[in-house]
């Protein structure tokens, strides 16, 4: 039976992955959860994390790499003297011409290729995450664009010696989807956070929030979370 | 002026792109070492890396990421139970069939996209690391191969939104080639360390001692550390 490692950031997005996974890998006992800090302004996504890996029963694993970012200073990072963007990233696209300033440095390729290492270790045949269409939108993520993953998809086959590959559910999906694929597949959204701020409730004015509550409204559902507002 | 990130072990590939590389990108100013500690059976690579860079008058960044491999047996890392093997990788890879028991699962992935996290950090433009011919052959080190280099070349260069790119300038060339190359540049042959034992003298029994006695010998040159025989 394959296994899978399952990137968990506590998010919609990777909650929906992880709910897929459990169904496609033919139980909780196939998957692990992999969590990793980076040096977030708050541990509000990691908390969340841990309740949605708990909502599974999978088994999950949490690694701290907020060393990496040392000598950075995106306005995610804790240690930030910049604050998180309000807006939506369409609007924060055309005052940035492209890469959004919540871009953190090649995250996702270190995140990958960590979840790989781990695959490997654990006998894992797969590396799931959730990037997506609307991250991808005109370069706002670049590390969630198709050509990013088609490229290290063939990079982890390859470094692996066949023995690890990736898969992104989600790559073609727009987030009005995944949250319509997260209801049937009863993801616990309840559990999960996506705001980039670390208030008691969602700020619902970054672009995170911003994105989430237009999901959940185009497909006619309230967001079980509670907003600021 | 553009400036490079150059993952530096401590053993002679790497330093040889280091010395490569402060050439390059015309001196040391515009160069970074990086040496990523992954939990191995000693310290000796560390030391031999901090000199190296010493030499060059670089700046030096050390992380530690042992704890990626806190699922792995690899008989590299010091709490394996495994013993490292000896005799040449041919002979290892004919009993193995192929992928040597000293490949790490995908740590030249997860240390290429750690150096790229910081690279993009540090505003510069190529990360530089000492794949080479001999490592890839045979397949004995997946995450050494033509295939596997290209593939993560594109990832990066997409995933940071075509801010970073990977050189790997030994890729062709084969050990005897790279001596003869480090020679011409004046590396610091005599600092760096390649056994994968952390005895006083090098063992020159495990594969990585191997290789590096025949290259000085088909150079004409004494190779400058000790060995234990």
């Amino acid at each position: 039976m394959s296994k899978a490692v399952v990137l968990l950031s506590g998010g919609i997005d990777s909650t929906v992955c992880l709910a897929d996974a459990v169904n496609r890998f033919n139980g909780p006992e196939n998957v692990i959860a992999l969590t990793l800090f980076y040096g977030q302004k708050h541990a509000k996504e990691l908390e969340s994390a841990k309740a949605v890996a708990g909502y599974f029963g999978v088994q999950h694993v949490i690694k701290n790499l907020a060393d990496v970012f040392e000598f950075d200073n995106n306005p995610l990072l804790a240690k930030s003297t910049e604050a998180v963007p309000e807006g939506d990233y369409a609007t924060q696209q055309r005052e940035s011409n492209g890469m959004v300033k919540t871009y953190v440095p090649f995250r996702n390729g270190l995140f990958l290729s960590y979840a790989t290492a781990i695959a490997y270790s654990l006998g894992a045949s797969w590396v799931v995450y959730g990037a997506h269409a609307d991250d991808a939108a005109g370069n706002a993520y670049p590390d969630c664009s198709v050509a990013f993953y088609t490229a290290l998809s063939q990079a982890v086959y390859e470094g692996t010696g066949h023995k690890v590959q990736l898969f992104a559910p989600l790559i073609s999906s727009f987030k009005k989807g995944i949250v319509k694929k997260g209801l049937e597949l009863g993801a616990p959204f309840h559990l999960t956070w996506s705001c980039y701020n670390g208030t008691e409730k969602a700020c619902g004015k970054c672009g995170t929030c911003i994105d989430r509550k237009k999901a959940f409204e185009a497909n006619g559902v309230k967001d079980p979370i509670e907003y600021a507002e």
